[in-house]
């Protein structure tokens, strides 16, 4: 397994950083978004689409792929890769989410988490050691360690024993990773107190893992609070590691995170605002279905060039919501999807080019940086 | 407007021909099988994605663009065409079928036909003059006449009575005609009565059409009386004009219309079993959710070059379909209408090449030409 991690530029006036991460199924660059390939798929698109818009590395739900169809038919049909005819790397999450979030009758104990499947009903039993085998059986390039998603809010004695079993998790999951094995990352976790973050941290980077997520925010938490979550924890984690803010966010919010020093990002934002017929653009998010647009021959963006932009107007695009056609979803998915992967190039081209500040004041003082106070997408766009 | 019908080869052992169809939007060949584009897309496609199957026509449904978006709004925007991104050429239904099988509290009168919208339960009026003009303000390059589609079975007074009004409606859309307008196209009904089939399509010929179809079959018939309909009919049609046998069918279907002379074919067929998971395959249909395809690598059919099969597994088709992904409806719709497509230029290619009995022995003596006796699809699939 190669896994390389190079770090290409620093911005002098924030901690941002352009990054480069190799992986078995080729490279690419940070900071990244990854769109969520929940059951096999980005929703809606295929694989040469996501090429097309310059997706570089998706997201892959452990926690779905292990359900349906399984991770013993995955491997049989030549892994996740193969299965689903996406050539480039794959992160998969540990699962640990959706255990904690779709799944029925979830009970929790040191040794891993027992849970009844939201498909079937069917039972389950979950380790931490399990986990890094299936996800090394789907192929992964980049695993999750297995964690407890603390919910917001939570009293503090339940994030400090949560926090604690997590780092205990993430130890075992290291024994159990084998050199044929994904690169590893592990969570760190402690909710909203500043003294758990700290300890997690202190914990997880003291262990050899390849990279470091931040996990445990946007679940509905103030906007606020999840940037001192980054505050509390950047600074103790290694210059020389990747890091990953779980589940976030908007463009804002990738924004300010890439300025606190982190690297990598996944949201069903774009793919699932997409569906919904709110499309961000240059000037603010629209949502498509409003009759202002009934006979609007532009197109959803003046600026862009993705292909939902160069070939219907934002009539068409209504009339295909309203209509309930599949290919609504399709290309206001493309449009998304382009809008997110310009968006983070731009940010990757300000840092090479030493004008980050720049970016974030012609950015954030535009309608589309303001976003609602509580980052809700987590809770209305899984599953 | 500029429309042409040439006939460049006739079988020399059934009633085929080999022709081509030139419009202001292009040519295409015949025999044609036209997808259907209710509501201003093919479900799920592209225009691009049509033509890498090598869709060279598709239909629009008038009744559904006439509701929604609405003709006006469309003639707006730059007419169908443009407002949908595809530029070859487009035939329109009359919208006569939808009102008869679709619209709630229909009322026929000889001036026209009174309905309420299936969508939100306004008020229309329509008569085949302004069904005529409705095609024009859309643009489409071939149009249909109003007609009322018999249903099956019918007593032989109402089938008479109505197969008049047909008749009288034709009339009244020639005169209506403008030199700008369509193509315009007579539609042949009588139900299932010979001398009414012979009245109608005889009175219709004696009138000035670019083409003539024949409508009110695949209504539940049993496919015997489908044929011989077609017997009664076709001897009598001009032999330079095309023929459309409109809502027509499964492959067989098409096979054995072709050789009684029909040049055109629209059916949902392909598009809606794709959605429902039915593949069109050289050895027969498979449901792809069946549970023998879980761990099955191959693709839908080994022979085939869609891009579905050349880059996706039965098992991974499956997958998607039972996980009830978008992406399901497109791989499939794909892999179907480049069935359709291939085995609509193998019939080209057979007349062509004086090899059409052949073919027929070949194709239907596959399982893949068993098809249930009632063509049921036509009930199953508007909408």
């Amino acid at each position: 397994m190669a896994f390389q991690f190079e770090i290409l530029k620093k911005d002098a006036f924030s901690k941002a950083r352009l990054g480069r991460i190799e992986t078995d199924h080729g490279s690419f660059s940070t900071p990244a978004f990854l769109p969520v390939g929940t059951q096999g798929t980005v929703k809606s698109l295929t694989p040469e689409e996501l090429v097309e818009v310059g997706v570089e590395v998706i997201l892959g739900n452990t926690y779905h792929l292990y359900l349906r169809p399984g991770c013993e038919t995955i491997r049989r049909l030549g892994g996740l890769h193969s299965f689903i005819h996406w050539e480039r790397p794959i992160l998969t999450d540990s699962g640990g989410y959706q255990v904690f979030s779709l799944a029925k009758l979830r009970k929790i104990s040191e040794e891993g988490v027992t849970f009844q499947s939201h498909i079937d009903g069917s039972l389950h039993f979950l380790t931490p050691e399990k986990v890094v085998e299936i996800q090394g059986i789907l192929g992964s390039d980049i695993a999750m360690v297995l964690d407890e998603c603390i919910p917001y809010p939570s009293p503090y004695e339940y994030a400090k024993a949560s926090t604690l079993l997590t780092t205990q998790w993430a130890k075992r999951s290291l024994e159990r990773r084998r050199e044929t094995n994904p690169a590893l990352f592990a969570i760190v976790q402690g909710g909203t107190y500043q003294d758990l973050r700290e300890e997690s941290v202190q914990a997880l980077v003291k262990m050899d893992f390849q990279g470091y997520a931040i996990g445990g925010v946007s679940v509905g938490e103030p906007k606020s609070l999840m940037l001192n979550v980054l505050e509390w924890t950047t600074p103790f984690l290694p210059e020389n590691a990747p890091r990953y803010l779980m589940g976030v966010g908007t463009p804002e919010d990738i924004l300010n995170a890439v300025m606190l020093g982190i690297d990598l990002f996944d949201c069903v934002l774009p793919t699932r605002n997409a569906r919904n017929g709110m499309l961000f653009t240059s000037i603010g998010k629209i949502s498509i279905k409003q009759a202002q647009y009934a006979e609007d021959e532009r197109p959803v963006d003046e600026t862009c060039a993705c292909y939902t932009c160069r070939h219907y107007s934002r009539a068409y695009l209504r009339h295909l919501y309203l209509a309930n056609e599949i290919l609504s979803s399709r290309l206001n998915t493309i449009h998304n999807i382009y809008y997110y992967m310009n968006f983070i190039g731009g940010i990757q081209e300000a840092i090479q080019e030493g004008r980050l500040l720049d970016f974030q004041k012609t950015h954030c003082s535009r309608p589309s940086g303001l976003e609602p106070e509580v980052s809700a997408h987590r809770l209305t766009t899984w599953g």
